[in-house]
């Protein structure tokens, strides 16, 4: 929509401007009506779906949400002024055009009412409409996922993705390679096409006997934009992105879904270390945190933004991940992870971890107890064949990345300084026996010019599962897709 | 990253803040440089790529560019300085680390040089480097999609991209429904199993014999977020998205993409009638091309930006489909599209328009010959079954409906009021035999409260073409994916 100022710059600048701004055009937001001089004696339409209504003898009170705010505003609608009967037909979920002004609020609870002179009904709602005022299960708002943005969890959780996304560069969707290692991705094949299934076998590097594809090569959705950033960070220096990736897992956990947005960062570095995009990844979460404890959607629907508030004031430690496993091995010293009764009494609940091995959640929550923490520099043996080797490294090889472990989230973020030592980066492919025609690009950006450089992958349903409070990642988008599940 | 904004509210809050911002963290772009006291004695460092290098002897002269701006900064290297080896070690593409200071240019053509003290080779630059600084075909820059962000033009392209680009809201792109019809769509299902070929005959609503998917469903990948869009605007009442879209089309245009951006928008309205929509998006359009022209990549890279700029000084007409073809028929009678010379001289080169047809190209190009040309109303036949009946149509059905003509480009956008009364819906899909079941849950938006409203969509690729005259849309994105065309 062109902005006022836009719009006064066209005036301005004597350029003929021939089209209305969006503000002359469409009907006041409630949001607009309430900013803009509440008390004023000029009629205002707007438009709204009734959240509940309240009938009486001669008067209906109406809570009506247009989505553009939190607050329903309440139509007091008196039926002497219509055909009674109109009142009658207006239901919870009726779309409603409404004619009237703002005047101050005679019942509690609200400052402003909107006295109603004209009413339309835009749209009937059917009886059988499945969302009614009462709270409904998750699983019920699943199923009616085209309905379910207009509760106030779903719509507040709609305009938190809003305040949070903020896009830049697009990466392709489609690939023809896999950042993470294959078994997890979904393929892609024009619809018309019979596609026969591809031949999994280790290493084999000829894709001479594959059947001609749509792109010419095997395609797949894309996992990460991460190889992709990394190009374009060999020009642009910084780049971020938000956008779609796709896992086909089948685990049915509320951390996870086949189809969620990540945003991804990746930055040229002066040197090779992991400190400066430690600070990026703090500043930037902070940053996040700070404008959304001070929005109204936290103020209104999550008001406690507990968790985002509680990361704002505590430090966040950055710590090694042999250092995370001392710091675990005395907490088992200490019996903090002995079970205290049942069956299985006196003994850990958890085996003890072991230098090489990833961490358990049940680990990362310790760790993450108090504050968020950066655990750093994971053995290599567990981690992707792009990440930055460290030298210095005592006995087995460790390499430069981090993951945030959030309270009550575990990780949210996970990054690393990637590996720009083309010698390093082949031995690390070849140890792990992947193909190297396929990511020959990705060698040609260390073969010409390649420098330092990170980036980050950070989940974006987890972000806003974490300052919302919604524990599980399919209410934190609008329309989720899991194993076995599409709704809508 | 934290804004010193948010930095200093911080600070002022009293709240304990550990992280630096990341301007303090990251060395400064070229960017930030020349903006922030450019005279000043300390010395700075900076990393960037080289673009060309002139060196005599005892000086080098090297184009530096790190994607911040569209200005490479001319660094002056007195081999005194350094060992004299390093100096001839850089190369074009190579990546430094630079340590020095601005100066007054001595030379013309630009008003500061990087006076530089140190010097490091972050990368080393294999001398087989396919981007050198002559121009290059745009097949070859394809072919090396990974580099080509480092060519002046591709980017520009991207910082053109990066201004265009809001995000909002997030639209489900594996789907299982198609907007436009079946056919053109790609299909997914996990890597790891094989796939059955769908049968796609005509209303086999019985979906009891397709094996079951990983989704339970078949899964498509989105062609359109018109329908969840418009499940979104029945709540939140003025949404928009910016979200990759795909069709498996195998025509080999410079305006198609198999995997394209979208800009969609969808509006509750107070009255169904197309003119306010028309308004927000020609108000949308000429906001984003007065943004654009001012913009320094406009100025520098694509100095003309004539396109942008001929748009806003023009009046953008608006004509019915009906009046379009009466326009289209004087024209035939006037000789226009009369083949000058050469076989069929004399002859019209495309036929007379009829009457519940699509418009031809030539013809598109010839109503948007002067200006902008919403073209309205067009037969109900040949469009889908959302857009919303005229009733007051003469003779055979029209719809609410617009094409937006742009001079030299064609389509840009497209969109409607769409049919919120369930009984033509209803009808609409009957006489195309569509399968209701599928469309169930867009049935339910008028069943409970649909009211007016209508929508849009701008294919972005076409947008970053027209601004800056890139003519193939396969230069107007980074990665591109079309037919047999996968590269990078």
């Amino acid at each position: 929509m062109l902005s006022w100022r836009a719009h006064r710059a066209l005036v301005l600048r004597g350029i003929r401007y021939y089209s209305r701004p969006a503000a002359y055009v469409l009907p006041h937001t409630i949001k607009q009506l309430l900013a803009s001089s509440p008390d004023s004696e000029i009629n205002t339409t707007l438009t709204g779906f009734v959240r509940s209504i309240r009938k009486q003898k001669h008067v209906a009170f109406a809570d009506i949400s247009d989505g553009s705010t939190p607050f329903p505003l309440q139509a007091v609608i008196e039926s002497d002024g219509f055909e009674s009967d109109i009142i009658h037909r207006i239901t919870s979920g009726s779309n409603l055009k409404l004619t009237g002004k703002l005047v101050k609020s005679a019942g509690g609870g609200q400052e402003w009412d909107f006295d109603v002179r004209e009413v339309e009904i835009l749209g009937h709602c059917d009886p059988a409409y499945p969302i009614q005022k009462k709270t409904h299960t998750h699983e019920h708002l699943r199923a009616n996922a085209h309905l379910r943005p207009r509760t106030d969890e779903t719509s507040s959780m709609l305009r938190t993705r809003a305040l949070l996304n903020r896009s830049i560069l697009h990466p392709p969707i489609i690939t023809s390679n896999d950042t993470e290692g294959a078994g997890e991705t979904f393929r892609v094949s024009p619809t018309s096409e019979p596609l026969e299934p591809l031949e999994l076998t280790e290493s084999d590097s000829s894709t001479s006997e594959v059947k001609p594809e749509f792109f010419g090569v095997p395609a797949f959705l894309s996992v990460s934009a991460q190889l992709h950033l990394e190009a374009l960070a060999h020009s642009l220096s910084r780049v971020y992105t938000l956008s779609p990736s796709f896992r086909a897992e089948r685990s049915q956990t509320n951390r996870h879904l086949a189809e969620f947005w990540m945003l991804e960062a990746e930055l040229q570095l002066a040197t090779p270390s992991l400190g400066p995009l430690l600070d990026v990844v703090e500043g930037l979460l902070r940053s996040v945190f700070d404008t959304y404890t001070r929005s109204t959607d936290a103020m209104v629907r999550f008001p406690e933004a507990k968790a985002a508030r509680h990361a704002l004031e505590t430090e966040w430690r950055r710590v090694t991940y042999t250092h995370a496993l001392e710091e675990l091995n005395r907490a088992h010293d200490q019996g903090v992870f002995v079970k205290p009764a049942g069956k299985g009494k006196g003994k850990d609940i958890v085996p003890r971890p072991m230098w090489g091995q990833g961490l358990r959640s049940e680990h990362e929550r310790y760790l993450a107890r108090d504050s968020p923490v950066f655990v750093t520099d994971y053995p290599a043996d567990i981690k992707p064949f792009y990440m930055r080797l460290n030298e210095e490294s005592t006995t087995p090889p460790t390499v430069a990345c981090f993951d945030l472990l959030l309270p009550g989230l575990g990780e949210l973020v996970g990054g690393s300084v990637r590996e720009e030592r083309l010698d390093r980066l082949d031995a690390a492919l070849n140890q792990r026996g992947m193909v190297m025609d396929e990511l020959a690009w990705y060698r040609d950006l260390r073969l010409y010019g390649g420098g330092p450089h990170a980036g980050f992958g950070l989940g974006f349903e987890r972000l806003v599962s974490f300052v919302t409070g919604l524990e599980n990642v399919r209410e934190c988008i609008a329309f989720p897709r899991a194993f076995g599940k599409m709704k809508v």
